[in-house]
C-alpha cells in the first residue's frame, strides 16, 4: 500500500493510475477509522480498480468552540487498517500542506447548507465543499463514497459535484450501527458509559418514527414530537428533529415514503446525528 | 473541428483525450473573439497536443448595472476563427446548460480579489472562479491560457488553482494592442471615434509611467500622479491607478522593478483596464 503526504506526489500518482485505464474509488475520512469507514471501502470496492483513502482532520470545517483539538487520532491503526482492507492507498496529509498560510479561496454552497446542522454550525458546509473539492482535484476520483449518517453532507456534496461540474460519481452507503443499534462514529468514543445508553435513545427515536409513519401517521409534527419526546425522556438535549424531503432538504408538513428523519442532539458535550429514511 | 455544447460529451471527450496521452491547452473567453485570443491560443499550442477553446458569456460575473445583456457576441464568427486557427474543439454551452435552476454553489476568493476591479465590482471574481472552475472540471486542460490584460484575474485564478490543487497550469500570455496602442478588447468596440482617441491615454500614461521609472523616479505616489494626470487631461473618468506588487497585488510606496502599474477607467461608459509590468 502506497502512504502519500504531498499533494504534488499523490496528484501525479492518481493521474498515472488514471491514464493507464483504472478506475479510483476515494473514501475520503477524517481517521480514527470504524466499521463505518470499512463498509465505504466496501461500496468503493464493488466495480473501482482501485481505493484511495485520504485521512484529514479538516480544521476549517469545525467551529471555534467545537472538537478540532481533541477529535480522536490513530493515524499508525488506521493505516493498518486500510492496508488490511486492500486498499491502493492513503493520502494523509498535514495542515499545513492541505491550507498554505495565504490561502484565501473557499467553495461555498448557498442553500441546502442553511438549515439542520448548518443552523448550529455556520461554518461547517463550507469547510466541507473546500476541502472535498481539493481532495477530488487532488485524487481525480471516478467514485467518491459517503456515508448516510452525514445526510445533509451528501446532498451539499452532490450539489458541489453537479454545480462545480466535478466528474466524480458520488455513492452513499448505508448507516453501520453497533450491535445495540448506535450509529457508528468516531465521536462515539467521547461517550462516558451513562451517555452511552443515553445516545440508544437516538435510534430507539427515529425507529419509533419509523414504526408510527408505516402504521398510518402522515403529520410531520406528529412523528416530530414522538422523536422529542422520547429524547426528551433521556435527558438529551436536542438541537433539531425534522422531516425533511430527501433531494432539497426542506421540511415537509405531510410525510411520504422517501422523506427523511434527522435529527442532531447533545448526549452530554457530544454532538450526534443520525436519520432515517423512511 | 469538434463543437460542443453539452457538458457531459465535452468532458467525456477531453477525458477521453486525456487518457488516450493527449495534453489539453485550454483558453476560456467570452467570445468575440480577436487577435488577444488569438495570442491566447498560440500560447496554448507551444506544447500542447491540442487546444480547446471555450466561448461562454458568463452572467455571473457581470454586477446588474454592467453590460451583461449588451456584450458583444458572434457566435458563428468565433467558430469560424477556431477552426482557421486549427483549434480541436470548441465548447459553446447555454447559460441554462451552465447554470442550472437550482445552483448554489460558488468559489469565493477572499483576498486577491478584494482590491482593485474587485472594489467597483464586488461580484465580479467570484463569478470569474466559479465559472473558471466549472471549466476546468468540464475540460480537465493540462494548461490554461490567460490575458495579461486582466492581471487580477490572473492573480485570482492563480491562487484558486493553488489553493483547490487543480492540476492545470496557468499560462500569461502579454498584452496584445492595436497598431495604436490601444489593449485590444472585445468592449472596444463601443467606444465611438473621439472615445477611441481618448483611450489612448491609457496606453500613453503607462508609457508615461514605464518611461519616469526608468530615468529613476522610485515614488509610487509620483508616478500615479503621472498616469492620473494623463488620463484626467484626455477627460477619462479614472475608476483606479494603482502601483502594485505582481504578487500580492498591495500596493507599493517604493516601486521595485516587476511591481505593476494597473489602471481602470472609464471612456464614456466603456470601463477599460490596462497594465504595465515595470
Amino acid at each position: 500500500m502506497k502512504i502519500f503526504r504531498d499533494i504534488v506526489e499523490m496528484q501525479r500518482w492518481s493521474m498515472e493510475q488514471r491514464i493507464s485505464g483504472a478506475t479510483i474509488g476515494l473514501v475520503p475520512t477524517m481517521g480514527y477509522l470504524h466499521k463505518g469507514h470499512l463498509s465505504l471501502i466496501e461500496e468503493a470496492r464493488v466495480d473501482c480498480d482501485l481505493i484511495i483513502v485520504s485521512i484529514f482532520v479538516n480544521p476549517t470545517q469545525f467551529g471555534p468552540n467545537e472538537d478540532y483539538g481533541k477529535y480522536p487520532r490513530d493515524k499508525e491503526g488506521d493505516i493498518e487498517m486500510c492496508e488490511k482492507a486492500g486498499v491502493a492507498a492513503v493520502f494523509i496529509p498535514d495542515v499545513d500542506t492541505m491550507y498554505s498560510h495565504d490561502a484565501s479561496v473557499c467553495v461555498i454552497e448557498n442553500s441546502l447548507s442553511q438549515g439542520l446542522c448548518g443552523q448550529s454550525r455556520p461554518t461547517h458546509f463550507g469547510g466541507v465543499c473546500t476541502v472535498v473539492a481539493k481532495l477530488f482535484n487532488i485524487m481525480q476520483p471516478n467514485v467518491a463514497v459517503f456515508g448516510q449518517k452525514d445526510y445533509q453532507q451528501v446532498a451539499v456534496i452532490r450539489r458541489m459535484v453537479q454545480d462545480l461540474n466535478f466528474a466524480v460519481e458520488i455513492r452513499v452507503a448505508p448507516i453501520v450501527r453497533e450491535h445495540d443499534g448506535l450509529a457508528v462514529s468516531s465521536r462515539n468514543m467521547y461517550l462516558s458509559n451513562d451517555e452511552r445508553q443515553q445516545a440508544l435513545s437516538i435510534n430507539s427515536a427515529l425507529n419509533l418514527a419509523h414504526e408510527s409513519f408505516f402504521s398510518g401517521q402522515d403529520s410531520a409534527v406528529e412523528i416530530k414530537n414522538l422523536v422529542i419526546r422520547q429524547l426528551h425522556e433521556h435527558c438529551m438535549d436536542v438541537d433539531y428533529v425534522e422531516i425533511i424531503n430527501g433531494f432539497d432538504l426542506n421540511p415537509v408538513e405531510t410525510v411520504q415514503m422517501g422523506d427523511v428523519v434527522v435529527v442532531a442532539a447533545f448526549c452530554g458535550k457530544t454532538r450526534l446525528i443520525d436519520n432515517c429514511i423512511l
